[in-house]
């Protein structure tokens, strides 16, 4: 493959458009991986699977009071992987969580996730990122709609479409405490989005994006084609969906916080590479340049 | 009953205060209207009412059609009445749409609702306020949790808890695009809230609310009790929800909006008296001082 070829590109042209895929979804088989072949067709067609329960509650109650760690310290502390919102200096998100050997991070290598992540991506795969969003209750802000694809392809060089990201719930996820919700079938295209990208746009766009944002029609289309699915479900639920489903979430005025984990699962073979915007990368905690496999747990 | 007596004290304390409620909330019996017993119980212990199709398909398509022009008109419009959203020229809601002759009022002074607002406040009614609130796809902004009665009270002087207010869907009212949350049992406390209201407070806080707000603390505290209720359903559906039930909605990233129109019954004997929050009244499009009973129609 010859990566300098940009087979998508965005923030070019003056007006949007609605592209084709050019990428498989589903790289492996049902012979490869703990996904029966049931539920890879229905990932392939819809752009995301559901699990009620990925995690036995007695995990859950681990990882929770991993996240009340997190919170505890990200409040005070002044560190790059910390994400504020926009509007107030209150923690939306914390970056990077698979690093060093905590919870999040053995999670994050667990055997269950990865080997559904080398059967979905056909193949070794490596951690591009991860985050927990607080979304806390009364205050918690919207994430507008986005492929993520779009922006670690322009953003960081991510040359195909061979990546997911798994977002676990680490609290319920009530149809009212603002939920992910995803279209589905939108991963089966690629709006390419108008306008340019700022240098170091990453450090707002974290906290509220301004670029890279899919166009109102486009969104529309997609949604007459494919509905709205927001997946609900206890603390211990889960989301797997493509880099490149359209996603978002509206805010949280509920006093009941949803707070999730998001890891990101690209392919080896998928590396980084210049990012196709023309700007410098942005940096290891958002997007790593490293992509050694993971070696299972 | 002593008008200076203020039963319902709010922004004057120093904390917030979850009181009593000193009246009752259905006025009327099975006898006396439309409503059962067993709705009348319902709305008694919940503090609202949903209504899976109040209208019928057809009207709804006129009111539909009449809400296509008030949204072209209100576009440009340079009146009181028009509300937009904090952050933007996009028009958030239009008040006093009950006035005049047109498809809005007919509906307000229809003999059917009228007749549950007779029965469950015990006697003749005058409407206090109406609006539309857009809520527009992609942009619609969140309405944060409050009282209704909290800011009439103190900003218009209502004297008792003797009013409703039924909102109508003129769109899908959908999990997913801020539909309307009750916190249900909260209309039977009363939260005091904290802090002061400036002169001319309704201009901002039409748009945002930032005076009147109840605490996070009282907020948990009532969803602990009674939990979370939003009742959806089809263009047509309808809530019909005490004047002091806690209520709210979340914004709406959705293509799909979220349009309701709110009219507000209240018991001609619980007419406006002086604002007991001790500032000059607000104007007559959001609060009418002319307590005249509707005539059915």
């Amino acid at each position: 493959m010859d990566m300098m070829t940009d087979l998508y590109p965005s923030r070019v042209a003056p007006r949007p458009e609605l592209r084709a895929r050019h990428d498989p979804v589903v790289y492996g088989t049902a012979e490869t991986g703990p996904l029966p072949s049931a539920s890879l067709s229905r990932y392939e067609r819809n752009g995301y699977l559901a699990f009620d329960q990925l995690l036995p509650e007695s995990e859950v109650r681990d990882l929770r009071a991993e996240l009340d760690r997190l919170w505890a310290w990200a409040g005070d502390a002044k560190d790059e992987t910390i994400i504020r919102e926009p509007s107030s200096q209150e923690v939306r998100s914390v970056f990077a969580i698979h690093r060093g050997d905590g919870l999040f991070a053995r999670l994050a290598a667990d055997r269950r996730i990865v080997g559904m992540a080398e059967q979905i991506l056909g193949g070794p795969v490596y951690i591009h990122q991860s985050r927990v969003n607080f979304k806390k209750g009364f205050t918690g802000k919207e994430f507008y709609w986005h492929s993520d694809f779009e922006t670690w392809h322009v953003e960081d060089g991510m040359p195909r479409m061979r990546a997911f990201s798994l977002s676990i719930a680490l609290t319920d996820n009530l149809p009212h405490n603002g939920p992910l919700m995803v279209i589905p079938g939108s991963h089966r295209r690629y709006v390419a989005c108008v306008g340019t990208t700022p240098e170091d746009h990453y450090k707002a766009s974290l906290r509220r994006q301004e670029y890279g944002v899919p166009d109102e029609e486009s969104l529309v289309g997609l949604v007459a084609e494919g509905g709205l699915a927001a997946p609900t479900g206890k603390a211990g639920a889960a989301v797997l969906f493509d880099c490149n489903t359209m996603h978002g979430s509206n805010s949280n005025i509920t006093p009941l916080p949803r707070s999730n984990i998001f890891i990101v699962y690209n392919s080896v073979e998928n590396a980084l590479v210049a990012p196709f915007g023309g700007h410098k990368p942005r940096p290891e905690f958002v997007a790593t340049r490293n992509a050694t496999p993971l070696t299972a747990a």
